[in-house]
């Protein structure tokens, strides 16, 4: 079994999350946790909940990093912060992959630094997991970690998504896209038509371009970017939901017989919410870097960190990392003919 | 009153929404309409609803673009085509504007080459007009007229961007945002950091860099971004609306309270569904072309394009050139003294 280290005060409600995700997780068998936060308390909330002994192990941290801190300030000033030693866990192979809902930005520098990048990878990635139309999951990469960025990075990035979704969703030739302005060959940025070239000659499924509306209708499975243009589609997406969620409620109250529709569907409504979800997926994976490090949301649930272990035992388990430095390895000897 | 030309042959559905939306018009006594298409068939269609004698006179155009055309093409070898005629009907003062539901990248080009740019414009922009939560409306520029732009294009497109808002909805003081990764300063790709320091110099209500989130929520009137970043959020909204439609209907028939929750809720649903429908602002405007030139979505109803027509109207009646001409020769000015 994978031992996977949890930053137990990342999210909006922690260590509340992190605790029950973590009995979820242990009790599910899906990996040994080291739970990383202050210990008095963590201890005293494991005991509460009559979880002591279960696969879980303590491990002291005695800071926090809030959502204020600054990525690399953080790194550097709070030595024993619950990510450092998260990260310092896997580094020293006492787990196998870390994962944290702290402040992506000091998580991402942190994973970085101290775990240090896969053989042929200049840039970590971070890719945004999410549910299609058709119930089955879509990876965009990157959505943030590297703001401007350039065709190597890109090529990269499809290497390293690609083993990601072959792996975690057991899918055997999974659809790879650039994510541009119109499907044509010639339509795009500088970026992402010298990207397109590049793909053509790598041994993927490349499908060509795709457009934002294609993200979410199941076209494809692996989306590539640049993470300036990630990170807007992300935010964009999550806008889009809160206010249709918004204006919904507004509907659906304004009216005698909308009320009384509005009180039957809940249920479903509470269904498609799910499934909307993205933390249904586990969060999202920091690619490139050695050891596995899983980037969750800060309002994820006990549920959402139990996926997101689950995750990265998978992760471990099906050797990501090692797959994407051979394909990586081949992509160059492949383009060195070019 | 003001003369508009109304490209009959542009929607998915011509010359049907085009002919109501004009008769719609000219009824409520918005704009003179130059009907632009086939002249039997449209002084056909025209008698059969009694309305030969509203405000609408017929200017015949013999070919029609296709969405297959590419916009240069169109434009050189279509030379009798209702877009082109229309845009010639401005080019000589015939009309003051015109407005267009048939393939963008064609309308683009043809006003483009037509028309002509406004003094002080170096690119003409798309601007993308949509509702926000608080029942407001929100300008996107530009979304795909410039996928490779530069500091100075921005700059443009927020003057151009803010000037359209203030006549065309009434705001005296619109904020304007740049889209980027982030809030702070520091955030943002090269061509973000470089339009912000520039939009700082403006005498805009510049409220500096908004998230993909803030397109919905009401915290900013103008967002400007490069062509390839605005599409891309323009149709990644546009997917998620797709999305949740297609889930909300599933999950909403999964059971029986949920079906009775559906039928009861259908008003509601298709009142929130006409609040998302960007028609209802009458089509984007591509800004920085002399006259004005609407171009409306394939999927227009009659409805939008009566929108289209009105604020076609109110953009001439609003002097909007004019203004951008005035405040484009007043930001040279004021950014030469950096």
């Amino acid at each position: 079994m994978q031992t996977i280290a949890v930053d137990a005060m990342g999210t909006d409600a922690a260590p509340t999350p992190e605790i029950d995700g973590a009995i979820q997780a242990a009790k599910a068998r899906l990996a040994r946790v080291l739970l990383v936060g202050p210990e008095d308390r963590l201890k005293l909330e494991l005991a509460h909940r009559g979880a002591a002994r279960q696969a879980i192990e303590i491990v002291h941290a005695s800071e926090a990093v809030t959502m204020e801190d600054q990525g690399a300030r953080a790194f550097r000033r709070k030595r024993d912060s619950s990510i450092r030693v998260a990260a310092r866990l896997v580094n020293e192979g006492r787990a196998q992959g870390m994962i944290s809902a702290g402040n992506t930005g000091a998580v991402m520098t942190t994973a970085k630094l101290m775990l240090g990048p896969l053989e042929g990878v200049d840039r970590p990635a971070l890719a945004a997991v999410f549910p299609t139309a058709q119930g089955k999951a879509a990876v965009l990469v990157d959505v943030g970690a590297n703001i401007d960025s350039k065709p190597l990075h890109l090529e990269q990035f499809a290497v390293m998504g690609e083993v990601y979704y072959r792996v975690i969703f057991g899918v055997e030739r999974p659809r790879v896209g650039i994510l541009s302005n119109g499907e044509e060959e010639h339509k795009g940025n500088e970026l992402t038509r010298e990207t397109f070239k590049r793909l053509k000659q790598l041994p993927l499924n490349f499908i060509g371009n795709v457009e934002g509306r294609d993200l979410y209708n199941g076209r494809v499975d692996v989306i590539v970017t640049d993470g300036f243009t990630g990170n807007v589609a992300l935010k964009v997406s999550e806008g889009v939901v809160e206010a249709i969620s918004g204006l919904l409620k507004q509907a659906l109250s304004s009216t005698l017989p909308s009320k009384m529709g509005y009180v039957l569907s809940r249920k479903a409504f509470q269904n498609f919410k799910k499934r909307l979800d993205y933390s249904e997926y586990g969060g999202a994976p920091l690619l490139g870097v050695k050891g596995v490090c899983i980037i969750c949301h800060g309002g994820s649930s006990a549920h959402a960190i139990k996926n997101a272990i689950r995750v990265a035992a998978e992760f471990s388990e099906g050797r990501v990392n090692e797959k994407i430095e051979r394909e990586l390895a081949g992509a160059v000897a492949g383009l060195s003919k070019l």
